[in-house]
């Protein structure tokens, strides 16, 4: 099987497995209290230019879910694309985790909301307004669910109609990575200089076994963050393993290196398949994934090969969605390109 | 430093961070749809001779809530020992997955409740009376968080008196491992046998990096786990390494040897201190965990000198808690016995 | 001060005022063991020409959110219009009360959904995939917060697509006296004859003071509704006068007099509206409610004259909503009437 | 059948009954928009001697649920004494509205903590350690649920501990009337000025058919109560009847007069009761409810001869709760005394 169906069926990379290695030297104090995680704050500071507060927890969902629960109130709104994770993908989490907040989805081509979109949506709810559900925040998906990236400049204007409806604004960075490597901007450039309030700071699909930082960049929002991780049975106990994974991650460009080859794999594939007669991409290739619409038994013969994606009606008649990771190789690609590119051909002098 | 603080302090044991490098290889289905996952059920139906269903998670307080939310409605009461792990030290856990159950401490020396205690307690809560929140489960720690281990008998005597009440009956499994390795007798007889519906099975504390296992012994029971387990955030991406440990951890009794082995230390450190002056046994130590009142010069003595353990008030005047883990070495204790006795008797000899 | 601006603004009729003196007489038992309320379910029985489950409650979205808690999981997805009082003025009660379940907001015009709209927004919805929020019901309100009734054979194809999905059928019945007044059908016609699980009845638009019923046609579906009601705090203890007032509104017809009252005061007005240059009717008038756009002089000098109703943007451009209730009096609505046709009058003559 | 059972069988003193039908006079600005409405926080503050926010809410336990999610976070805990309301009758509605906080039953005589008490049960949370759930309240009954009142001095002694630990401190004043009426102090002193921070004012068991009014005594800590209070379903259309239930309660000492009647009441049942041999009183009676142990056969002789009465197995051997309300007539007292003077007296006849 040739792997285009998530980053999350990839493995780990040997830096971070090396790291989980060169953690398991004895004993360390329990529950974050051990050095790595003690010197975890310094190394995100560092990264992203700023004092900020740094939570490890698991997967994404958590990150996600506990991040939007420090934001909004349990009668509050929180605005998101109507693809995004959190609307479509987590079963619920963040109303979970707010203890019943309201998620509005709001339309948007290939995954992004616009200020305009946001303006109107936070209009429905009137603040103050007993009977309304009370606008609280907006997140944002960014590298989004569509393999697009938002600019700063998109972003900035986003977070100038948040403040206007004093929204505050999360970040789903699930794959953040992928989008400072498109950007090459820097981290704080794209998170809390444009007002991102907190940023749930991927990892797992881009080369961790499970790891995912939370951060606030106003440490005072962070609030009570730790009672809600617990509470969540989101506190690990052994919580080296998590901080190692992290620190790993975020040194010597690990992730950025990561995340560029991915979305270079991407660019490959999308430049590619642009030329397979019959083929079409269905939304602008910024990351690493690559939504497109095949002819059908084109795709049909790429999965009977070993190719593994997945089927996205949403991306149109025959839509499918393909993604890289840090470890798919040039060859993979190469090889499904050459493959479509072959069955399309075949298929053209059938029909011709 | 020298760890008896916890055993969340000790590392990974190499079978299981051998197991995660052999996972690592490529490529595997996400979300619990790889390998290592799909055969994990079987590898858990020859341990526990039955039939049931497996859910890997990454904490045990997620185990734990996760499973009780599967067990009490909203309005539920779930009973427990007033020093369970669920009650004292989980920030509001099982509150927070139940959607505000009720958890209702028992009291019982060494860390036990008893049949009556638990008769007594159910019988406060009538039943269809809709002014009360209703009976719904008992959750019991085996081993304690005393260190002691229920027998089987005391375990049916309560199950029985659960049945009368209609209770769904938890077991809280951190440390299941040392409750097994103590009794020697099989985990089916420690568990389903007695009327155990779900188990919080612990492998995190005996040698794991992060996983539990929640098990369900009757499939029907196992409801909407599923969906609980996404919502709260602990459906693990990458889940092959989840599984992978669990794996390990089961195989050729690594468990039971890592659980013997922490017993036995913690036996032969009870047994020293009992021969320490003036140092005195609060619970009877039939696990991994030695309940103790030192001298307090002792014991000052000893943290100075690099042995780390809890104080722990609720174990009576300069009482401390000392634990051993599946890596703590004869060395190790021979050395705070040795410590321990010197400064006793150095203060018998001023005090003469 | 003349009002059309909500039924909630009208006060209680005079037949319930005398139940509820009537009720006062002397001690009755609590809790809803008084006499009023034991015979309060073989009165609806006897309406419904159905065994059923009824639960006195004291407002609507306590009727609606208890409702959905019973028949939705935490986990589920309540598919509802998206102008639906669930989704819009009820700041987020049903999320509350069912533990954060997710409500789709369906888009229809004039406040109805269709079978269509609803099989396209729950197919978005995959059953068993944990990844997704699970379907579990589909809210309709009758009469429409847009003042139009679904039909009974609108409401059996929707029903059957609830079916097809597993869907729970609620009915927020608000203003469910005034559907059945429009359509002169009996209430059960209206209700479980068409696949209704549930219905909040309404009583207090309609000349209560504050009482509505939530009735369970099949009484294992209302399971634990009990727990719930008291759980909210909406267990009166002194329910024989939450009852009285619903014991009085089904007597004697009194609730569809009341109802037909109030729809026929719409539909004059309507006509009248019809009738005055430059007026537009938003939506059919088959209840009390009346949504228009006037001319914004002519709305602009009603309200200064002492007419009370509420702009809604929603309705188009200087858009209105006029209600009325079982205590609107013909005089009122030809005051308004004559009025808005001399402003307009005036208008055209100064713009010929 | 003469009424001992509950305040909560009695009706609705005639006072309040008038003020209903004035209410009822056309139509009315709905949720509490209306004059009654609008002037009673001005009543309130006239009462308490100081500026507050008043929340008109139908149920006891509504006022009480959402007084304390106001208060206390879903991490939280909250501090009562074992038999309260709100741990032992309201089904979890504490834990609801607050989504998921920890009610802390703390044992004491006669429905009373102690400072001592409280500060111990506080000290096993410690603040700031993410593994403990949270001190954030205290609750206390005035007059309590075993008809004793705590004096000022006690409170103020309870309040400073509450202080200590930085908890808020409410009052479940259902039976706040008869405290102030046994206490003849005004109801100032025996609330804010003594650090409470929420009252929750009751009126249905003293008179009223169904009102409760929610006190802030700082507006600041009211914080969101508008959007809980809609979310949780208790935001009443037609408040005004709410309202004027309330203003009724309060003007011309209506409510002290009925709660001294009450109080009267039970001083006569229990001064009597004392001379019944074989009749032993289980606790003070400083408000309106009598706990005693009768000689069996007497408490059966006057069940059979329709005096109603609850068995209160809390009471001791042969318990049982005598209740009295603003409508107990002196006649009713007498007829239960001598009844059970007359049984007493043939029983030892029988027996000697």
């Amino acid at each position: 099987m040739t792997n285009f169906g998530s980053d999350n069926a990839a493995g780990v990379s040997p830096q971070i497995m090396e790291a989980l290695g060169a953690a398991n030297t004895g004993s360390a104090q329990a529950y974050g209290a051990d050095d790595v995680t003690q010197r975890l704050e310094e190394r995100f500071r560092d990264l992203f230019e700023t004092d900020l507060a740094v939570f490890p927890v698991g997967t994404g969902t958590a990150a996600n879910a506990l991040a939007l629960s420090t934001l909004a109130p349990a009668y509050g709104v929180v605005f998101c694309h109507e693809n995004a994770h959190i609307e479509e993908d987590e079963c619920g989490a963040p109303e979970f985790y707010t203890g019943g907040a309201k998620l509005v989805a709001i339309p948007g081509s290939c995954g992004r909301i616009t200020p305009e979109t946001l303006d109107q949506a936070a209009q429905r709810f009137r603040k103050g307004f007993q009977h309304h559900a009370q606008p609280a925040a907006v997140s944002l998906s960014q590298a989004t669910e569509w393999g697009t990236v938002y600019t700063p400049e998109e972003l900035a204007a986003i977070s100038e109609i948040a403040k206007k409806h004093e929204l505050a604004v999360h970040m789903d960075g699930a794959r953040f990575a992928n989008a400072v490597a498109h950007l090459n901007c820097s981290p704080a450039d794209l998170s809390w200089r444009l007002g991102v309030d907190a940023l749930s700071f991927g990892a797992t699909k881009n080369g961790a076994m499970a790891a995912e930082a939370v951060l606030f960049f106003d440490k005072q929002r962070a609030g009570d963050f730790l009672y809600r991780r617990k509470r969540g049975g989101h506190l690990f106990s052994k919580m080296r393993y998590l901080s190692a994974q992290l620190e790993a991650y975020i040194a010597d460009d690990h992730w950025l290196e990561n995340a560029r080859h991915a979305n270079r794999m991407a660019a490959m594939l999308a430049e590619g398949l642009e030329q397979v007669p019959g083929t079409r991409l269905a939304c602008p290739v910024q990351a690493n994934e690559v939504f497109v619409q095949f002819l059908s038994e084109v795709a049909d013969r790429l999965l009977e090969d070993g190719f593994f994606f997945h089927p996205w009606p949403a991306a149109g008649e025959s839509g499918y969605r393909l993604v890289t990771a840090f470890d798919t190789s040039e060859e993979e690609v190469a090889a499904l390109l050459q493959t479509a590119g072959r069955y399309a051909g075949e298929l053209a002098r059938r029909t011709a």
